[in-house]
């Protein structure tokens, strides 16, 4: 794809049928790189393309697409082609698009798929999304135990172009029940006539195909494995899961987490900020905004019902914005660490006490340095200020400081402790999302900052 | 590893001596399971441990330690059991291994090791840290392009014992230069007797040794491939990144964005929150939060000379957490997703016009719901409240509602701004730190908050 052609350069080649052109192009680089340029044309068009091509390229072109692209080509599909473009597809991604069409959509175009494939995309969209079952693909090679080396080798052969990958293969007996797994790579350096049950690897690595997928996922990442084998409860073998799969879910989980904690809703997915309308952004964004915002309603009534102390020391109202911010950043940094820990499995809710002796260890450290900038900033910007009998700077310097201490302390533990227990109530960490947290400490924040005030200043 | 021993039965097992039991121990499950076992113990019995056990198996274990710990157990080694072990490694391994020895420690047990090991690990080291030539091994297969396909598996065959991986080689001339690459499933498929440069991939995807390693990923996980050549600019091949390398490049950085927005310093890798002392979390975590907190004097100014104003309208008082919060939450969430866009190459600096245009958009969308929800809490809350004359609740309502609408306009198009701009300035978006942002937005906040309150309200 050294020299891509542009959007009205591919429009002309097909509204003057050149087909030979379209073909060279669609040839001329990795499908990913294809499809992201196919991807600025219509839904229409890029079936205009790709039905010229041979049906194998159109499909590994077509499975690059955004999802919502794939769902829009299908859309202006007729049925045959429909079948055409399927039945090139590796039945992960096959039963991946099929979970996305509309209801009807799926009525109208199963139907005409052959009745093996039919069953095979009944099977992998039967289990719920998120899933290991939901990820894995049908496309996987497997060996009996009493085949020898050269025999599997030979069997691999005659099988590689339907399979995903046949750098491992799993070894089952009749009934499909895992026993083991071999790489090409050990049959390639068994003597050929050694039974495959003899050098397998026995201690197989699995995941069940109701684990969660990112589970899966990390699997793959810890044990370093080219494809993760996805058994039922049975300990039948069910399909695979590969290692560019757990890329994606890796990626998707990250994305997620990420836009979790920031408070955005919604399904997330690569590259889908600029494809994403702006009214589904304002959908994904707001509920939460709002939320949070008439939240913010408990933290006007704090500061109101503390009116009477404002009004004689105004230099406290100065320092609610600095409240503010030193509890959500103390906050989200905790939170943050511990969701992530969470997430990579290195702490559990049972390491509770743990995490906060630790969380605490580290406010303690970091507080005083904040009451230090309060007092000082008291004694800079308050030196003028008239106060009220019987108090004085230092008074009035000393309690803001105390207040932002524990300011520090309660917000750092809070960050900590939300997540924990959110994972403890089998929720998703990332739920405590940052902006639901900078709210919370706000409310607890105010509540330190007036009570200690109202403590050691007098009214 | 069905009954993991306990921690002093181990160190029971090492005082009696009792080799055999060590030796099934590790041989009981996967290295990187015995890995996060052993772990448990000091360095020394760690050492001692894998003293009694296979090279080979030593080395696969050692490797799946946490970076401080294999610093922790080479700091106990004697020349001649470092030279055991390292040898047993691979060389991406034993590069990265060495990188992280202080610099007296290399220059004692490097002389140690054979002339090539020792050219090996100064040429990995050679470059920069986060570049694909850092993160790149040394052990792959290449195959010259007249060499038939039985004779290429032949020398894979040969050679695999001692290669990271033989599912990809790579075709070269005599001088190294990266021709194409053939798969191992290639090589099964085709004719016997037909020379590898007829039928081996042409347009190779690459990186090349002075890029950044999170690039290298992104390709691997982009174009769903095993290895990952990496060339010098002479486009001679110097090494290869596989796929296990660059999942864990993905975990790290998506771990580094992240902290980096929640304003955490310091370098991460997986599986160091319970690791790192108190004091280097201190320290990771305090230089951002000083540093805002000293920029919330900026803030607290901007109130103190409002003070007037607040004065005579409390009610406005109430609102600045609000105003801080519904800032913060809307900035942080465009922010959140232009960084992440800009992370996976979906926009570039280029595109900041349409970017801008769509955050507008979804921030007009926003901004009148917590308009009224202002409104409506003016009226709620303020009823009986005292006002100056000449002043409706009304005009309040309003001032207060349209300050917070142009709040919720401009931090999010700051939100969206900022990575823009630092990606701009070849920084990394993701410094644009979220509590950063909360800081900046603050401080605009009510400079818009106090300038619509001294507009719209007689003082």
């Amino acid at each position: 794809m050294r020299n891509p052609l542009l959007v009205p350069e591919l429009r002309e080649l097909l509204s003057t049928d050149d087909t030979t052109t379209l073909q060279e192009f669609c040839e001329s680089g990795h499908p990913a790189d294809i499809a992201e340029f196919l991807s600025r044309l219509d839904a229409d068009e890029i079936w205009d393309v790709l039905s010229r091509i041979d049906n194998r390229l159109a499909a590994e072109i077509f499975v690059n697409f955004d999802d919502d692209i794939r769902v829009d080509v299908v859309e202006t599909l007729k049925r045959p082609e429909f079948v055409r473009l399927v039945t090139a597809m590796s039945p992960d991604e096959r039963a991946d698009l099929v979970r996305r069409l509309p209801e009807d959509r799926q009525e109208t175009l199963l139907p005409a798929l052959a009745h093996a494939e039919r069953e095979d995309i009944r099977r992998l969209t039967s289990y719920p999304e998120d899933t290991a079952g939901s990820v894995m693909t049908s496309d996987y090679a497997t060996l009996s135990p009493n085949l020898t080396a050269s025999q599997a080798i030979a069997k691999l052969r005659r099988e590689a172009p339907d399979k995903e990958t046949i750098y491992y293969a799993y070894v089952v007996d009749e009934n499909r029940r895992l026993l083991g797994f071999v790489s090409l790579k050990d049959l390639i350096l068994a003597p050929g006539e050694k039974p495959v049950g003899d050098f397998m690897h026995k201690d197989t690595i699995y995941a069940l195909a109701h684990d969660d997928q990112e589970d899966a996922a990390r699997k793959i990442s810890k044990y370093d494995l080219i494809a993760l084998p996805v058994v039922n409860d049975a300990g039948t073998l069910v399909g695979i899961i590969t290692y560019d799969d757990a890329i994606d879910i890796i990626n998707q989980e990250n994305q997620e987490d990420m836009e979790k904690f920031m408070a955005i809703a919604g399904r997330h997915e690569e590259h889908a900020y600029i494809r994403t309308s702006v009214f589904s952004h304002f959908r994904n964004r707001s509920g939460w905004v709002m939320a949070l915002g008439a939240l913010g309603l408990v933290s006007g009534l704090i500061v109101q019902s503390y009116e009477g102390l404002l009004l004689e020391f105004a230099v406290l109202a100065t320092f609610i914005p600095m409240l503010a911010d030193t509890g959500g950043n103390t906050g989200s940094q905790s939170a943050t660490l511990v969701v992530r820990a969470l997430a990579l499995g290195e702490i559990s809710p049972r390491d509770i006490l743990r995490v906060l002796a630790k969380e605490f260890a580290v406010a303690l450290m970091i507080s005083p340095l904040l009451g230090i900038i309060a007092y000082g900033r008291v004694f800079l910007f308050a030196a003028g200020a008239a106060m009220p009998p019987g108090t004085s700077l230092h008074s009035v310097g000393f309690a803001i400081s105390l207040a932002l201490a524990l300011q520090v302390i309660s917000s750092t533990l809070i960050g900590a402790l939300l997540p924990l227990a959110a994972a403890r109530l089998k929720l998703d960490p990332a739920v405590v999302a940052s902006p639901a947290l900078t709210t919370v400490v706000d409310i607890t924040g105010l509540l330190i900052f007036f009570g200690t005030a109202r403590i050691l200043l007098p009214i």
